[in-house]
């Protein structure tokens, strides 16, 4: 119960006519603001947008026999689509099981792709009992998202790849959910580079990883919500926790705001779209740069389906943290022509308003007196300073309200 | 006046090494959409992301003597950044003129990439002139953005490589500004493979290169805006008029909405961030989709560079087109609890509440009720509906606010 570098070739044998070979490509911007030699493996360039085709594809190859009659996995994100593709494409009926919570954007991706799709429970455990009956009921062979050796053997050839397209590489960074990149990962580098440090990262709120990595209690936060639910996961599996720790150097853990930001420089300076795993990579590298320092890192960008929704609001926060988006409040006399002198001399000052509000029966200091809450656009921090400053000068107090 | 497939091979050899080679590959997911094959040139992948590298380097190579001393352009755009990057890099003296009201952003990223930036007059000719004036004054070379042969043979390497990667391609499709890129890519097109169709596509609001071309008069609208900033150019070149007008089958039109559907598209579906111009020509591709059906289509991605709040907006806009974010005007009476029978309800039926506001003086139908103005997160249209109708149902007035 463990893979090898030869499973892991013979993976790739396996694979490599359906599945894109991504580019690992260096990032100039990045590796300059983060004092290392940055390369990004884009694997939000496979046909689903995440790295789960190639152990799912490995995996119907390997038991070709065993699931002709049908395979059914339960998954609610990319390991539902990759499945969903590759056993359509292979000919082979693909049920997949989700929550019944699961938004209509996935089901219905999943649907297009061709597996049938059956909600069922709110509870993983509930859901997974589902599952695990059809599978016997209907002799249906069912794939585990990581916890298995064709899957990590099939997730490995990321880094079979890597290293052939750019052998000097010196660190591995790569998200941890389940375990199976990584246990992938670390046994193809290892066995080819042994000097190469792999190292995991995974989110603050979902350390079962780093957990069982250092031996470490942590508490489970069972209510929490992450921007990277694709490595939300509670804890590894018995093959991935005994692979990370015979090849894994370390663990890291990063926090929410980390990895929005780290989505959003993703976004602006690689224009291209990374869900919250698939930024937690650079995520890492922003946290802790002096452990990277001169070195060349190759990191795994490993997926690329994030709701707009989100997107959308990680793109606003993030203007918000580079004072690009400022919301102050002001308080004005409350007398016709007050406002129009407080606009124009914002747009005087180049900010454009996003937002207005006027409020008076709560907050001003007088009744004569009304506060008015403005949403700005600013160049940056130094635009702030010096709108606030000329405010100021011109008699309004100004309050900054995050 | 004229630029022909060798001197665009000639381009190629001379800049070929400081270029990225950009990937044109198939879209699977847009293909099926569109009824089409269709290949993406990722011009958004040049370190500066946009193709105004190749035309900018190639001129600089051409014109080795001549720019010893210095160059100066007036851009504020991608050409500013192309310039500023290889001029830099070539160890030529580069400076850029920007209007006045130049975005921050754009100024900075400018000078970080090593150019002097002078920041001078509000309008157009105005900015143009002092341009000039500062070439003649300081013995600069003026570096135009689209108007010259050099310029022009080194946007046609975009064609030249789009033919080899994927030869046999039926249509090009071309955004279309100042018509340098098209220039280049239609001669290389017409030489190479006579039968391949070019087509350039310009926003309806911006038809200098249209009216141009179809010899017609269009009115000015010197003071709209576009979300397409990229290709907002008042009137084509002398040269690339001519070179157009010989080499190009057709110049298209496209609204401001098709560009936003085509941004948001391009970042859910292809994962990659393009700037209006950018998403351009699948603005055209999805508003004539039967003139390219069962063809093999080239769509250049010619750009990426698009500000992070526009972004934000333009997929906030989608959310609503497609129904996944609905505003809806709920009447409920007056009392305490009301509300919470409202949102206990939207609860039940899954959609989340993003914003809300109880309105009382306006327009109730009645003192004893209240106006809730709700913006609510669905799964799309289907959604939409069943809440609408289970509302109804519930005896609730409702209406959708767009």
């Amino acid at each position: 119960m463990t893979v090898t570098l030869p499973d892991v070739q013979q993976a790739h044998a396996r694979i490599a006519a359906h599945i894109v070979r991504t580019a690992c490509a260096p990032s100039r911007t990045l590796s300059a603001q983060l004092g290392c030699e940055l390369y990004i493996k884009f694997e939000n360039q496979q046909f689903t947008a995440s790295f789960k085709e190639r152990g799912a594809l490995n995996s119907l190859l390997v038991n070709a026999d065993a699931v002709r009659a049908g395979v059914v996995a339960m998954s609610a994100g990319n390991h539902a689509q990759a499945l969903a593709y590759h056993g359509t494409r292979c000919g082979i009926p693909t049920t997949i099981v989700m929550p019944r919570t699961t938004p209509n954007a996935k089901v219905e991706a999943t649907r297009l792709l061709g597996a049938e799709v059956i909600l069922y429970g709110s509870e993983f455990d509930e859901t997974l009992k589902h599952t695990e009956a059809l599978a016997t009921q209907h002799n249906l062979y069912l794939l585990h998202p990581f916890d298995a050796d064709d899957v990590i053997a099939g997730q490995g050839t990321v880094a079979l790849e890597m290293l052939e397209q750019v052998p000097d590489l010196e660190v591995l960074v790569v998200p941890v959910g389940g375990g199976g990149l990584i246990s992938g990962v670390a046994c193809v580098a290892k066995a080819l580079k042994p000097d190469v440090e792999v190292v995991g990262v995974q989110m603050a709120r979902f350390p079962g990883a780093y957990a069982a990595f250092h031996d470490k209690d942590v508490e489970a936060r069972p209510a929490s919500a992450t921007v990277a639910e694709g490595i939300a996961v509670k804890a590894p599996g018995v093959i991935t926790t005994q692979m990370m720790r015979q090849h894994v150097d370390d663990v890291v853990l990063v926090d929410e705001q980390d990895v929005e930001q780290a989505i959003f420089d993703l976004l602006e300076i690689e224009k291209t779209v990374a869900e919250g795993a698939g930024a937690a990579g650079l995520a890492l590298l922003r946290r802790y740069p002096e452990r990277f320092t001169g070195r060349k890192v190759g990191m795994v960008l490993c997926g690329g389906n994030i709701d707009m929704m989100i997107l959308s609001s990680v793109l606003q926060r993030g203007m918000v943290r580079s004072s690009r988006l400022v919301r102050l409040q002001v308080e004005i006399p409350d007398t016709p022509g007050a406002l129009a002198a407080l606009t124009s001399l914002l747009g005087e000052l180049e900010s454009n308003i996003v937002d207005i509000q006027h409020q008076r029966a709560f907050g001003g200091s007088s009744v004569r007196a009304t506060l008015v809450e403005l949403v700005l656009q600013m160049r940056g921090e130094e635009q702030h300073s010096s709108v606030t400053e000329v405010l100021e000068h011109h008699g309004y107090e100004v309050k900054q309200v995050l």
